[in-house]
């Protein structure tokens, strides 16, 4: 299968429309103003001194490269001007701060030359695979290939340092990145050595012929437990981890290598039926930032960070392209619409770094016990995240439709237009819909007569005709519109027995949407409501959020709070009031203020 | 009020008559052993050279005095020639080992002379505290006085140091102890000076004289954040907490210090009211080992170590004396049959430092998070809870009356005899019941016409008479026997919804007995057993563990935990099948191999 990219596909309306204008109209904006404020542009300078605020971080380079693939990305459908010049000037300054033998990292140039690729956990490889995605886009979408210019000798350093004379202190990056960047610029520039370096970097893992395991959490912590081929778990740092099964995928592709795209298939389904959130967040422990084992998915200090999520819709979609199965899609689907999507409020100006299930009573929490942050931040220290959002969802087209032959595969419900050729043909497709509000979708292909494949999510047990691996396959006629319904009844998903903490609960969802209760709505003790298996919800609007919400009745526990209230009492006496719960979608949590939150509640 | 002391009390049959031979047969040979086998003894001969097995630890002194303290107990009841005489060695060694100026810390002053009472936090005082109480059984229930010569040598070094001198490197002990042990011996000795030294002690704590908070979890660590008196809430390290209140509440019977009664009364209510397990276990954390706040009280992770819990007792054993409040009896029971008899194996030869109220499924645990221990142990590094629960057990009549005037206060059901005076009569009780397995209690008084007041015990709804502040006062004629007959139908106790992880679920209680769940009766997954709120319950008895059961109809959840289970699925899917839920008491987890547990299940 290919991809229609997301320069061959208009997003026209709806949901995501609306994401895409705040992404464009806020977030670019934001993340550039404080990044700016906190001298991230600035130290491409190279010129920091004791005493001045900031102290760069060897990491730095790959922020702002994120912010300027970002950019482009935008810049591909939207003029904007000021920001173009803004990133014009960051490459000029990159191309100036670029070593005379082709080495970039503006930290290490200026802080600690005599340290250049001497320790494994200096993200150096990373950041110029950052810097590398950035150049593609930027000559793809501006036509200005300083940058690209730039990448391109620096990875002639990195050929001759890390291939031809083995003369760094490792073998490969201790936060994989620039293997993927890597297959991305061979596709770009057809030059086979980016394909070579990518190879290389993905086969030497986990042979450590270099003590590479400085870290405690090491070899798992990057991956390097075991050759990649012999993977079967997702393990240690949950980013990274995503981040090389990525440039696995998309090499085992290009090179036909069937161990290792069995290895991508088994690691792929080790996260998304055994650790994966149903947010489709992954990486359950801050310890490590990391996978933890099968089914350990605890909620208030899920780690979940969003570049983990980001890169494991990166895994999917190379996955999706590999075989006609729904599962791609179906995941793809549901981080984009839970554990995406929360990652920014609704304004798209603050964003978190960890996404919680579940925020307990700000009075249960105890000192010394490490909880994640309640509100967004609009910057971090280590600030990855932000941009990675900006990026996504600039490029969202990129996940709505692939083709194979004569057949266009639909995998996301967006209304949008594409163009693609079938055979020699011209085709347009046209989808309307108002998804995920409702589960109406209306498909209609112009050009040709041609055969259509839709994905019928995972959340659906009813719709009209049959399936092959979660596809419907219809034939369309030219100018023919054709309509799909998916029910969308609001339903209570429970997770497995082992995940221990969710027993006897269970998280509501409608269509690809997971819900969440709040304080703000419902109360505080959040954990005192019980539902019935069997509640009817009602559909509505919350407006000051702008976003959808399901009632039902449910009983909440009378609580007596008082200060000599009974520590311990007979449960005969619990006393359970009628109240109307109050779902909202989980994405759209803690966009009003501190407030107790979860996903999975007490059904029964 | 006045106790009547243990060596007044016998225990004639029944429930504790059982743990008493257990006692007196198995565990305090058990404890001898284990503390041989580690050196402990061999430790008082002050030779340990390196290379040598055991390097001594400088609280092992005070494991020593805890041993000869019990065994000075058993002795008051059962001669036991063979460990009298190694007792006897013991305190020759020790007084050997005392030196000139009467100092005594045969680790110290091995290993480190020149730092004798420098630091706080090297338990001393504490040590010397415990040898103190040993010194007094032995000399009271053997008659020797060796080791009592000993310490009031030590104890004058002690004055000269603190009190005259003010020469220690600190004012207080980091942990407390010997302030309860001054007051015992000014009792026993009726010299002034040891009342002195108490209060010493005890006034001193929470000024900070000298610079004494080296830890970094104090001052609250060694409850020295407030003098003693402006304390409200129980804080720090669980033991030193109690054992510092036990003081405060013997100090202030003592002198009649109302404001430190007072401080004692609101930390205690502080204690059960809002930090206590329903076992009666202190200490949620085992960061410190320490109280955290109000409510915080997690199941997996509970620290509850057995000391503090036997310090509680000692705590409310005090205040009981100074209120005929019931709530003093009715925690000492609660402690008695959950919290303090869950520290040892049924057969009395292992014991557990932390008593969890939940052990999770093996295979949710996780790596880099710290479980407690599912199997007791016969010795621990620190193995102060051994020989804490043997001397407890051996003085267990302690707690079951007391008089005032004409009223014989009557707080425990144990069946026993016991001799008091009332005026200037000599008068005999005899208590009968099958307590706990049921709730009929026969007294018999002889001697004298007397008023008796019974504890009605917190669980009770049903019971016949009036009370006062929780006892029933009755006139008891000559020879007459009263009977009382407390309802011990089973029933679900729930905790405050600020409990937040027991919110939808309670603990079965049957009478004072806490019950639990275990996966060898019930199977694993025991989060997914959800009983009714009127459950019918069947009374019954484990053959094999010799302990009563409760059994009653139940749910399971069905579970599929084959490889391809699906991580999520739709509740409506979700099917539970009957069972027949068997509860034993909690205090007798753990005696058959590692299980599952749960005291708090899902009841709806």
């Amino acid at each position: 299968m290919k991809n229609i990219g997301f320069e061959n596909v208009t997003i026209t309306g709806g949901f995501w429309k609306d994401q895409q204008d705040i992404n464009k109209n806020n977030s670019v904006y934001s993340v550039y103003n404080r990044f700016y404020d906190t001298g991230r542009f600035e130290s491409l300078k190279q010129d920091w001194q004791k005493g001045m605020p900031n102290r760069p971080h060897f990491f730095w380079d790959s922020d702002v490269a994120k912010w300027i693939e970002a950019l482009a990305y935008i810049l591909c459908k939207t003029p904007c001007d000021d920001l173009e010049a803004k990133a014009d000037e960051m490459i000029d300054l990159i191309e100036k701060g670029q070593a005379e033998n082709g080495y970039i990292n503006s930290y290490l140039l200026h802080f600690e030359p005599d340290n250049i690729f001497s320790d494994r956990n200096r993200h150096e490889l990373y950041t110029i695979g950052h810097l590398i995605e950035a150049a593609i886009a930027y000559d793809k979408f501006t036509g200005k290939r300083k940058l690209l210019d730039c990448m391109e000798k620096c990875l002639d350093r990195v050929y001759k340092v890390f291939i031809e004379e083995n003369s760094a202190g490792f073998v490969t990056p201790g936060h994989e990145e620039i293997e993927l960047a890597l297959v991305k610029l061979y596709k770009y520039t057809g030059n086979e050595k980016y394909l070579e370096m990518a190879k290389f970097f993905i086969d030497k893992r986990g042979l450590n012929e270099k003590n590479e395991s400085s870290n405690p959490f090491e070899p798992k912590y990057s991956q390097s437990h075991l050759p990649v081929r012999e993977q079967t778990t997702a393990e240690g740092h949950a980013v990274r981890a995503v981040y090389l099964y990525t440039a696995m995928a998309d090499l085992a592709s290009l090179t036909k290598d069937a161990e290792l795209l069995k290895a991508c298939e088994t690691v792929f389904s080790n996260i998304v039926n055994k650790r994966m959130y149903i947010t489709g967040g992954i990486g359950s422990t801050p310890v490590g930032e990391a996978f933890t084992k099968d089914y350990d998915l605890p909620n208030i200090s899920a780690y979940t960070e969003s570049c983990a999520a980001i890169g494991l819709i990166f895994f999917a979609s190379r996955m999706q392209l590999t075989s006609k199965d729904s599962i791609y899609g179906d995941i793809i689907e549901r981080i984009l619409y839970n554990g995406f999507l929360s990652n920014k409020t609704l304004d798209g100006k603050a964003f978190f770094y960890e996404n919680p299930l579940e925020i307990p009573p700000k009075e249960s929490k105890v000192d010394g016990v490490r909880y994640p942050i309640t509100q967004r931040l609009e910057v971090f220290g280590c600030s990855c995240c932000p941009p990675n959002i900006v990026r996504l969802l600039a490029t969202l087209g990129d996940y709505i439709y692939s083709t194979d032959e004569d057949t266009l595969f639909i995998h996301q419900y967006v209304s949008s237009e594409a163009s693609f050729e079938v055979g020699s043909k011209q085709v347009k497709v046209v989808q309307s819909t108002s998804y995920p509000t409702d589960g109406r979708i209306s498909i209609t292909c112009t050009g040709a007569d041609i055969k259509a494949a839709l994905r019928i999510p995972y959340w659906c047990d009813s719709y009209a005709g049959r399936t092959v691996n979660g596809y419907l396959y219809v034939d369309l006629k030219d100018g023919e519109t054709f309509e799909l319904t998916l029910d969308m009844t609001p339903r209570f998903i429970s997770a497995d027995v082992r995940v221990n903490e969710d027993i006897g609960k269970a998280a509501l969802m409608r269509g690809p949407v997971v819900f969440c209760l709040e304080e703000v709505d419902n109360g505080p003790y959040l954990r005192s409501i019980r539902m019935r298996e069997d509640a009817s919800f009602t559909l509505g609007t919350d407006e000051k959020l702008g976003v959808m919400t399901l009632t039902a009745d449910a009983e909440k526990l009378i609580s007596d709070v008082s200060d000599n209230a009974p520590l311990y009492f007979g449960t005969k006496t619990r006393k359970y009031e009628k109240i109307r719960a109050k779902f909202i979608p989980y994405y759209a949590f803690a966009n009003r203020g501190e407030s107790e939150m979860i996903v999975f509640t007490s059904v029964i």
